[in-house]
Protein backbone atom coordinates (compact mmCIF):
# COMPACT_ATOMS: atom_id res chain seq x y z
CA UNK A 1 0.00 0.00 0.00
CA UNK A 2 1.40 3.45 -1.28
CA UNK A 3 1.69 5.84 2.30
CA UNK A 4 -0.50 9.04 1.71
CA UNK A 5 -0.57 12.67 3.77
CA UNK A 6 -3.22 10.97 5.68
CA UNK A 7 -1.24 8.02 6.87
CA UNK A 8 1.92 10.56 7.58
CA UNK A 9 0.05 12.36 10.07
CA UNK A 10 -1.82 9.64 11.64
CA UNK A 11 1.83 8.09 11.93
CA UNK A 12 3.25 11.37 13.53
CA UNK A 13 2.73 10.79 17.58
CA UNK A 14 0.54 13.36 19.60
CA UNK A 15 1.77 14.19 23.40
CA UNK A 16 -0.50 15.90 25.53
CA UNK A 17 1.14 18.45 28.25
CA UNK A 18 4.86 18.40 26.15
CA UNK A 19 7.05 20.60 26.89
CA UNK A 20 4.44 22.25 29.12
CA UNK A 21 0.98 21.88 30.25
CA UNK A 22 -1.74 22.55 27.84
CA UNK A 23 0.81 22.02 24.57
CA UNK A 24 -0.19 19.23 22.54
CA UNK A 25 3.31 18.24 20.65
CA UNK A 26 3.96 16.45 17.48
CA UNK A 27 6.04 13.72 17.68
CA UNK A 28 7.61 13.29 14.50
CA UNK A 29 10.16 10.48 15.44
CA UNK A 30 8.04 7.98 14.47
CA UNK A 31 8.14 9.07 10.70
CA UNK A 32 11.30 10.04 10.42
CA UNK A 33 12.39 5.92 11.62
CA UNK A 34 10.58 4.80 8.36
CA UNK A 35 12.68 4.77 5.66
CA UNK A 36 9.81 5.02 3.32
CA UNK A 37 7.91 7.27 5.84
CA UNK A 38 11.26 9.43 5.59
CA UNK A 39 11.61 9.44 1.95
CA UNK A 40 7.92 10.30 1.08
CA UNK A 41 8.04 13.20 3.00
CA UNK A 42 11.51 14.31 1.71
CA UNK A 43 10.30 13.93 -1.89
CA UNK A 44 6.96 15.40 -0.96
CA UNK A 45 8.46 18.26 0.06
CA UNK A 46 10.63 18.58 -2.56
CA UNK A 47 7.43 18.75 -5.16
CA UNK A 48 6.13 21.87 -2.89
CA UNK A 49 8.96 24.24 -3.79
CA UNK A 50 9.36 22.55 -8.09
CA UNK A 51 9.35 26.20 -10.21
CA UNK A 52 10.62 28.35 -7.13
CA UNK A 53 13.83 30.32 -7.60
CA UNK A 54 16.24 30.30 -4.92
CA UNK A 55 19.87 29.43 -4.29
CA UNK A 56 19.98 28.52 -0.68
CA UNK A 57 18.25 26.65 1.93
CA UNK A 58 18.51 27.75 5.45
CA UNK A 59 16.90 26.25 8.75
CA UNK A 60 17.09 26.82 12.20
CA UNK A 61 18.79 23.92 14.78
CA UNK A 62 18.06 21.21 14.93
CA UNK A 63 14.89 19.68 14.21
CA UNK A 64 14.67 22.25 11.05
CA UNK A 65 18.30 20.55 10.12
CA UNK A 66 16.20 17.35 9.54
CA UNK A 67 14.04 18.76 6.52
CA UNK A 68 16.31 21.39 5.22
CA UNK A 69 19.59 19.41 4.64
CA UNK A 70 18.12 16.18 2.93
CA UNK A 71 15.92 18.76 0.28
CA UNK A 72 19.62 20.88 0.14
CA UNK A 73 20.90 17.72 -1.23
CA UNK A 74 18.12 16.68 -3.70
CA UNK A 75 17.36 19.68 -4.92
CA UNK A 76 21.18 20.95 -5.77
CA UNK A 77 21.20 23.97 -3.33
CA UNK A 78 23.25 25.38 -0.61
CA UNK A 79 22.47 24.69 2.77
CA UNK A 80 23.35 27.10 5.68
CA UNK A 81 22.57 26.46 9.24
CA UNK A 82 20.86 29.09 11.44
CA UNK A 83 21.64 27.90 15.03
CA UNK A 84 20.96 28.99 19.16
CA UNK A 85 23.34 31.69 20.34
CA UNK A 86 26.74 31.22 21.18
CA UNK A 87 27.31 28.08 18.53
CA UNK A 88 28.38 29.49 15.31
CA UNK A 89 32.48 29.96 15.33
CA UNK A 90 32.67 33.17 12.79
CA UNK A 91 31.07 36.32 12.97
CA UNK A 92 26.96 36.45 13.34
CA UNK A 93 24.25 38.63 13.48
CA UNK A 94 21.57 37.74 15.86
CA UNK A 95 17.95 38.24 16.92
CA UNK A 96 15.65 37.41 19.73
CA UNK A 97 11.99 35.89 18.78
CA UNK A 98 8.96 34.24 20.86
CA UNK A 99 8.32 30.23 20.40
CA UNK A 100 4.86 28.83 20.83
CA UNK A 101 6.34 28.50 24.64
CA UNK A 102 9.15 30.21 25.66
CA UNK A 103 11.93 32.73 23.95
CA UNK A 104 14.92 32.52 22.49
CA UNK A 105 17.85 34.10 19.84
CA UNK A 106 18.78 32.92 16.42
CA UNK A 107 22.15 33.59 14.43
CA UNK A 108 23.20 33.34 11.12
CA UNK A 109 27.02 34.29 9.92
CA UNK A 110 27.70 37.35 8.20
CA UNK A 111 28.76 35.64 4.95
CA UNK A 112 26.88 32.76 5.30
CA UNK A 113 24.64 34.57 2.54
CA UNK A 114 25.92 36.09 -0.57
CA UNK A 115 24.34 39.56 -1.56
CA UNK A 116 20.75 39.04 -3.67
CA UNK A 117 21.53 35.17 -3.18
CA UNK A 118 17.89 33.86 -2.86
CA UNK A 119 16.80 31.76 0.36
CA UNK A 120 13.97 29.18 0.54
CA UNK A 121 13.78 29.18 4.63
CA UNK A 122 12.68 25.52 6.08
CA UNK A 123 11.57 24.33 9.36
CA UNK A 124 9.99 21.13 10.75
CA UNK A 125 6.83 23.53 12.19
CA UNK A 126 5.04 26.30 11.47
CA UNK A 127 3.50 27.51 14.68
CA UNK A 128 3.49 30.98 15.16
CA UNK A 129 5.62 32.18 12.62
CA UNK A 130 8.01 34.24 15.09
CA UNK A 131 11.13 32.05 14.14
CA UNK A 132 10.61 32.59 10.28
CA UNK A 133 10.17 35.83 10.32
CA UNK A 134 13.50 36.76 12.83
CA UNK A 135 15.34 34.58 10.47
CA UNK A 136 13.60 36.23 7.19
CA UNK A 137 14.90 39.52 8.77
CA UNK A 138 18.21 37.99 9.48
CA UNK A 139 18.48 37.37 5.79
CA UNK A 140 17.74 40.65 4.29
CA UNK A 141 20.44 42.04 7.14
CA UNK A 142 23.02 40.17 5.75
CA UNK A 143 21.63 40.64 2.15
CA UNK A 144 19.70 38.08 1.04
CA UNK A 145 16.36 38.07 -0.67
CA UNK A 146 13.80 35.34 1.00
CA UNK A 147 11.76 33.22 -1.95
CA UNK A 148 9.92 31.67 0.69
CA UNK A 149 8.58 29.20 4.08
CA UNK A 150 8.74 25.44 3.68
CA UNK A 151 7.23 23.62 6.42
CA UNK A 152 6.43 19.93 7.30
CA UNK A 153 3.68 20.65 9.28
CA UNK A 154 1.50 23.81 9.96
CA UNK A 155 -0.38 24.38 12.83
CA UNK A 156 -3.26 26.21 11.35
CA UNK A 157 -5.43 27.74 14.34
CA UNK A 158 -2.52 29.62 15.09
CA UNK A 159 -2.41 31.52 12.06
CA UNK A 160 1.70 31.65 12.25
CA UNK A 161 0.88 32.76 8.21
CA UNK A 162 -0.06 36.42 9.40
CA UNK A 163 3.21 37.25 10.50
CA UNK A 164 4.91 36.46 7.06
CA UNK A 165 3.46 37.95 4.51
CA UNK A 166 5.05 40.13 1.94
CA UNK A 167 8.11 37.63 2.45
CA UNK A 168 6.87 35.49 -0.50
CA UNK A 169 5.68 31.54 -0.67
CA UNK A 170 4.43 29.98 2.55
CA UNK A 171 4.00 26.17 1.93
CA UNK A 172 3.77 23.21 4.26
CA UNK A 173 3.41 19.53 3.53
CA UNK A 174 0.17 18.43 5.89
CA UNK A 175 -1.63 20.77 8.05
CA UNK A 176 -3.02 19.77 12.36
CA UNK B 1 37.53 21.31 -11.89
CA UNK B 2 36.58 18.35 -9.72
CA UNK B 3 35.88 18.54 -6.09
CA UNK B 4 38.31 16.58 -4.27
CA UNK B 5 38.70 15.68 -0.62
CA UNK B 6 42.15 18.16 -0.49
CA UNK B 7 39.89 20.83 -1.44
CA UNK B 8 37.39 19.97 0.97
CA UNK B 9 39.88 20.00 3.68
CA UNK B 10 41.31 23.48 2.07
CA UNK B 11 37.56 25.25 2.35
CA UNK B 12 36.57 24.11 5.52
CA UNK B 13 37.32 27.28 7.89
CA UNK B 14 39.84 27.10 10.57
CA UNK B 15 39.01 29.53 13.86
CA UNK B 16 41.42 29.07 16.56
CA UNK B 17 40.19 29.79 20.16
CA UNK B 18 36.23 28.44 19.90
CA UNK B 19 34.75 27.97 21.87
CA UNK B 20 37.56 28.20 24.46
CA UNK B 21 41.41 29.63 24.12
CA UNK B 22 43.26 26.45 22.76
CA UNK B 23 40.52 24.97 20.84
CA UNK B 24 41.02 25.15 17.02
CA UNK B 25 37.55 24.82 15.51
CA UNK B 26 36.88 23.16 12.08
CA UNK B 27 33.69 25.78 10.44
CA UNK B 28 31.91 23.62 8.17
CA UNK B 29 29.68 26.24 7.07
CA UNK B 30 31.94 27.32 4.48
CA UNK B 31 31.26 23.57 2.56
CA UNK B 32 28.05 23.09 3.51
CA UNK B 33 26.71 26.73 1.50
CA UNK B 34 27.83 25.12 -1.57
CA UNK B 35 25.53 22.74 -3.15
CA UNK B 36 28.47 21.03 -5.26
CA UNK B 37 30.94 20.79 -2.03
CA UNK B 38 27.46 19.48 0.10
CA UNK B 39 26.54 16.68 -2.09
CA UNK B 40 30.27 15.55 -2.99
CA UNK B 41 30.64 15.24 0.88
CA UNK B 42 27.59 13.65 1.08
CA UNK B 43 28.13 11.07 -1.63
CA UNK B 44 31.52 10.77 -0.44
CA UNK B 45 30.44 9.34 2.92
CA UNK B 46 27.86 7.62 1.29
CA UNK B 47 30.15 5.22 -0.51
CA UNK B 48 32.22 4.72 2.73
CA UNK B 49 29.70 2.64 4.71
CA UNK B 50 28.82 0.73 0.27
CA UNK B 51 28.39 -2.90 2.07
CA UNK B 52 27.56 -2.37 5.64
CA UNK B 53 24.90 -4.01 7.12
CA UNK B 54 22.19 -1.85 9.04
CA UNK B 55 18.70 -0.41 9.76
CA UNK B 56 18.65 2.59 10.81
CA UNK B 57 21.33 5.75 11.21
CA UNK B 58 21.45 7.30 14.64
CA UNK B 59 22.73 11.04 15.07
CA UNK B 60 23.57 13.32 17.73
CA UNK B 61 22.00 16.99 17.58
CA UNK B 62 22.58 19.21 15.79
CA UNK B 63 25.19 19.08 13.75
CA UNK B 64 24.95 15.10 13.03
CA UNK B 65 21.65 15.30 11.50
CA UNK B 66 23.94 17.76 8.96
CA UNK B 67 25.39 14.48 7.54
CA UNK B 68 23.07 11.55 9.08
CA UNK B 69 19.50 12.46 7.51
CA UNK B 70 20.45 13.26 4.02
CA UNK B 71 22.78 10.00 3.78
CA UNK B 72 19.11 8.43 5.84
CA UNK B 73 17.40 9.72 2.72
CA UNK B 74 20.41 8.73 -0.23
CA UNK B 75 20.74 5.06 1.57
CA UNK B 76 16.71 4.31 2.23
CA UNK B 77 17.56 4.08 6.17
CA UNK B 78 15.47 5.02 9.06
CA UNK B 79 16.74 8.21 10.80
CA UNK B 80 16.87 8.56 14.78
CA UNK B 81 17.65 11.43 16.05
CA UNK B 82 19.55 11.58 19.64
CA UNK B 83 19.01 14.62 21.87
CA UNK B 84 20.13 16.96 24.51
CA UNK B 85 18.18 16.36 27.72
CA UNK B 86 13.90 17.52 27.72
CA UNK B 87 13.49 17.70 24.13
CA UNK B 88 12.55 14.50 23.24
CA UNK B 89 8.59 14.28 24.21
CA UNK B 90 8.09 10.62 24.67
CA UNK B 91 9.52 8.29 27.06
CA UNK B 92 13.51 8.11 26.92
CA UNK B 93 17.03 6.95 28.34
CA UNK B 94 20.23 8.93 29.08
CA UNK B 95 23.27 9.01 29.81
CA UNK B 96 25.90 11.59 30.19
CA UNK B 97 29.17 11.65 29.17
CA UNK B 98 32.46 13.76 30.13
CA UNK B 99 32.97 17.04 28.30
CA UNK B 100 36.12 18.91 29.58
CA UNK B 101 34.64 20.49 32.39
CA UNK B 102 31.86 18.46 33.97
CA UNK B 103 29.12 16.41 32.03
CA UNK B 104 26.33 16.67 29.51
CA UNK B 105 23.43 14.12 28.62
CA UNK B 106 22.10 12.76 25.30
CA UNK B 107 18.82 10.93 25.01
CA UNK B 108 16.89 8.41 22.65
CA UNK B 109 13.60 7.40 22.90
CA UNK B 110 12.92 4.22 24.47
CA UNK B 111 11.30 2.39 21.22
CA UNK B 112 13.38 4.22 19.06
CA UNK B 113 15.07 1.12 17.56
CA UNK B 114 13.32 -2.37 17.14
CA UNK B 115 14.96 -5.26 19.15
CA UNK B 116 18.28 -6.26 16.82
CA UNK B 117 17.51 -3.57 14.21
CA UNK B 118 21.24 -2.81 12.92
CA UNK B 119 22.59 1.15 13.80
CA UNK B 120 24.82 2.94 11.76
CA UNK B 121 26.02 6.13 14.42
CA UNK B 122 26.71 9.49 12.29
CA UNK B 123 28.28 12.51 13.04
CA UNK B 124 30.54 15.61 11.91
CA UNK B 125 33.59 15.38 14.50
CA UNK B 126 35.10 11.78 15.46
CA UNK B 127 37.12 13.96 18.39
CA UNK B 128 37.15 11.96 21.81
CA UNK B 129 34.95 9.35 20.55
CA UNK B 130 32.47 10.53 24.38
CA UNK B 131 29.66 10.81 22.54
CA UNK B 132 29.88 7.67 20.39
CA UNK B 133 30.56 5.83 23.02
CA UNK B 134 27.67 6.67 25.00
CA UNK B 135 25.15 6.38 22.04
CA UNK B 136 26.30 2.98 21.18
CA UNK B 137 25.84 2.06 25.07
CA UNK B 138 22.10 3.37 24.57
CA UNK B 139 21.74 1.55 21.54
CA UNK B 140 22.48 -1.66 23.05
CA UNK B 141 20.43 -0.70 26.30
CA UNK B 142 17.52 -0.26 24.14
CA UNK B 143 18.20 -3.50 22.14
CA UNK B 144 19.94 -2.29 19.11
CA UNK B 145 23.27 -3.39 17.46
CA UNK B 146 25.55 -0.65 16.61
CA UNK B 147 27.24 -1.56 13.22
CA UNK B 148 29.76 1.30 13.38
CA UNK B 149 30.17 5.21 13.15
CA UNK B 150 31.05 7.53 10.27
CA UNK B 151 32.31 10.66 10.74
CA UNK B 152 32.48 13.75 8.09
CA UNK B 153 35.65 14.76 10.57
CA UNK B 154 37.87 12.82 12.24
CA UNK B 155 40.50 14.71 14.38
CA UNK B 156 43.83 11.69 14.75
CA UNK B 157 45.46 13.40 17.74
CA UNK B 158 42.55 12.73 19.89
CA UNK B 159 42.83 9.03 19.00
CA UNK B 160 38.79 8.80 19.72
CA UNK B 161 39.19 5.35 18.04
CA UNK B 162 40.49 3.55 21.28
CA UNK B 163 37.38 4.74 23.10
CA UNK B 164 35.47 2.87 20.34
CA UNK B 165 36.85 -0.41 20.10
CA UNK B 166 34.77 -3.81 20.10
CA UNK B 167 31.47 -1.60 18.80
CA UNK B 168 32.35 -1.92 14.68
CA UNK B 169 33.12 -0.08 12.01
CA UNK B 170 35.40 3.59 12.00
CA UNK B 171 35.37 5.26 9.44
CA UNK B 172 35.60 8.99 8.39
CA UNK B 173 35.76 10.79 5.09
CA UNK B 174 38.72 13.60 6.10
CA UNK B 175 41.45 13.95 8.77
CA UNK B 176 42.76 16.50 10.74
Amino acid sequence: MSIDLLEIKNKIRKINDFPKKGILFYDITTVLNSPEHLKFIIDEMAKKVVGLDFDLIICPESRGFIFGVPLSYKLNKGFVPARKPGKLPYTSVSKPYALEYGTNSIEIHIDAIKPNQKVLIVDDLLATGGTYKVLAELIEEVGGKVTGFLSFIELKNLDGRKNLVGYGNILSLIEF
